[in-house]
């Protein structure tokens, strides 16, 4: 990469910094304004992104982009219409910036507050997914935040159109348009220097494949909340019951397979393998489910495929799922602690006891019981919106709302007070 | 380093790992159990800590270390008193482990709730300061966490005898010793590894000079709370009384020039340059503080050194200040946000809308009003303990107590819910 494209990257990046300032003072009128704005231009728009879109889909087909990245690929004028609908639901949640967080006085009166602020500028790093654009964009202004997007060269077409839309909105709603950047242009030069940008992006958010998140982590030097990959676990302890496992077992699979909370291995007690294997698989079988089983599942159903060693570490996103009968709680434990990506676990069971080892024990972002992997999610946590799903420790675990696009600082008001 | 290092290295932080699940599910008596016994090793092996110690000091002062940093690493029957009774405070702390953070019941009727957890695994990386080897250990202790320590090479024999005490200490009361561990003997090799071990550790926190902080986030794949370094700013505005200026100024800068809240450069409103600078100067110059002026400055002093571009950006950490002139609220905004390092800033007015913009539009750990930047400390900030101060915006900024050294995770509790 020449000299002058570096200066190009980082006149955007610091136009980013620069810009954020006035989001991050913005009121919450103002910037839900700039959204009343992203709104109204997608609808207006419409046959500007469906044509670039096209574009982008013609040359995707050209190299051989598989059926699931095309259509992950499409915006058509239904879908165009879904992301504008979306964009006004956001203006309906609390903005999170000026809240209190904690605050005291202290004993000699000085008065210490903590409150929300922006992050400052947020990157994002995605794949293919042009509605991720106007998402994460919409949810980091709302926040107060500014925005630099990687949003992979299989969507070229279609993000620019939608970051030219983004720049437009801010300017009409008396924001600085430069609250919005796109490395895009520069191919994989451009996200490398994003990643590298730590004088300038404070918070990297990757979304996508588990490949894309491992890269974003092992490259970057900004600060990364990781996001996404879910091998999730279901134990079935030996008191579960049937009725509750078949179809926790089936909604977890079958409902999404394609998202990170979707169920990726089921293991059974021995002592229970008998009473609930049949109906359980039985269930998933009839939804269409290929089954990799172990040794002790396949001496009751020697038809199956064996299960590998690979098979129970992949999160397939698809109609796939590894079975295993282990010989106690303790055995379930330790297979959760090798294969889990520390994202959802879930026990089946009706001992109180074995209940709460498990919730107490299992590393993850949620641990759950009697309860479908599924849920899992910013809307049904009651967050409204969804930045992503963080299987990390720090910042932010589970769903992130928009609280998690903000960080604090404390405010500190005295009369003249010195330490002592 | 051979692979057999690298073996017995990741072995160490392999067992750190098995441990802090043991760290993680003791009750706060039995920690609090270890912690009696840390201080009661501390007291009870005085005289083996002060030996080793006098091996580092005489290798310290054979190498030239300055007196500053022998007297750092100087641990004598005192120092180690004043050690083993903070370990007994820490006691009386809240043990910020499962506590609850929020929850709620779904329409549905799940119930989810948000408790802290601990990390799981801390590295500590440090200089030459062996009382930071107990003050980390104990408060990740207290909050669960298994840790790895690099304190360095200076203080390695201390260190070697603290970190065998703290074993101990931990197999006293039931714990695993396996919860502390030291690359120390590893030498850089063995901190360099540390900032790799992302399968083992969860996070780092280096405490010391800005230039480690800067190697360890520049190097370390481990995600990092930065903390400490402080270009800290005190802005005097026309409206500025003239005998808190005099104070505040004082303390911040002279309390404890060595901190890293300690104050390093004071800007002054033009139109009460004339009225403040004489008073507030007078009374530095009587402390035996070294003056670096602006131009303005020397306009009135021409006696004083000339401020450099280098001072402006400079954490003294000793008896110097830069002083310089500004124009207006807006000129002394632009100075900080070009050298602040967003630790601590302060203003000192009478004007109530220039306080709350100086408090909206700084962006710093904490922002103050008519207070001395000496109180961004934990123990002010009324948290009973600190495990350093937080630049960053991700996970914890300022003062950081124990509950900044957990994460949560949701507890999901159903009754055969599924997502529909």
């Amino acid at each position: 990469m020449s000299d002058l494209d570096l200066q190009v990257l980082d006149r955007r990046f610091a136009a980013a910094k620069e810009a954020s300032r006035a989001l991050g003072r913005a009121t919450t009128s103002t910037k839900d304004g700039a959204l009343e704005q992203v709104s109204r231009l997608l609808r207006e728009r419409v046959g500007e992104i469906v044509a670039a879109n096209g574009g982008d889909l013609d040359a995707g087909r050209e190299q051989g982009l598989s059926t699931g990245l095309l259509d992950r690929l499409t915006l058509d004028e239904r879908r165009i219409g879904a992301i504008a609908d979306a964009v006004l639901e956001v203006i309906g949640l609390d903005d999170p910036v000026g809240e209190s967080v904690s605050g005291r006085s202290l004993p000699n009166g000085v008065r210490i507050d903590q409150v929300r602020v922006p992050l400052g500028v947020v990157g994002a790093i995605y794949e293919a997914r042009p509605n991720v654009t106007i998402d994460i964009a919409v949810l980091a202004l709302k926040s107060g935040n500014a925005v630099v997007l990687r949003g992979g060269s299989a969507a070229e077409r279609t993000n620019a159109v939608l970051v030219q839309l983004l720049r437009d909105a801010l300017d009409a709603a008396g924001l600085p348009g430069d609250a919005v950047q796109t490395v895009d242009d520069f191919g994989r030069a451009g996200a490398t220097r994003l990643m590298q940008a730590r004088d300038f992006v404070d918070v990297l958010i990757p979304r996508g494949s588990a490949g894309l998140i491992r890269a974003v982590v092992e490259q970057a030097k900004v600060p990364v909340i990781e996001t996404g990959a879910g091998v999730v676990h279901m134990y079935l302890d030996e008191s579960a019951r049937e009725d509750w496992s078949v179809e926790l077992v089936h909604n977890a699979k079958v409902q999404r397979p394609s998202v990170c909370n979707a169920l990726e291995t089921l293991l059974v007690h021995r002592a229970a393998a008998e009473r609930l294997l049949p109906p359980v698989l039985a269930r998933l079988e009839a939804a269409g489910v290929t089954i990799h089983a172990d040794e002790a599942v396949r001496a009751l159903r020697p038809d199956l495929a064996p299960v590998t060693e690979e098979d129970w570490a992949t999160e397939h996103m698809s109609l796939e799922i590894s079975v295993g009968v282990v010989d106690s709680l303790d055995d379930a434990l330790a297979h959760i602690r090798r294969y889990s990506t520390k994202h959802t676990e879930s026990i089946v069971t009706n001992d109180l006891a074995n209940a709460e080892r498990f919730l107490d024990e299992v590393d993850a972002a949620a641990v759950m019981v009697n309860a479908s992997t599924r849920f899992t999610d910013g809307a049904e946590f009651g967050f409204g919106a969804e930045v992503g799903i963080s299987t990390q420790k720090l910042h932010a675990r589970g769903p992130m709302g928009l609280p998690q696009l903000t960080s604090t600082k404390w405010l500190v008001r005295g009369a003249g007070h010195v330490r002592g």
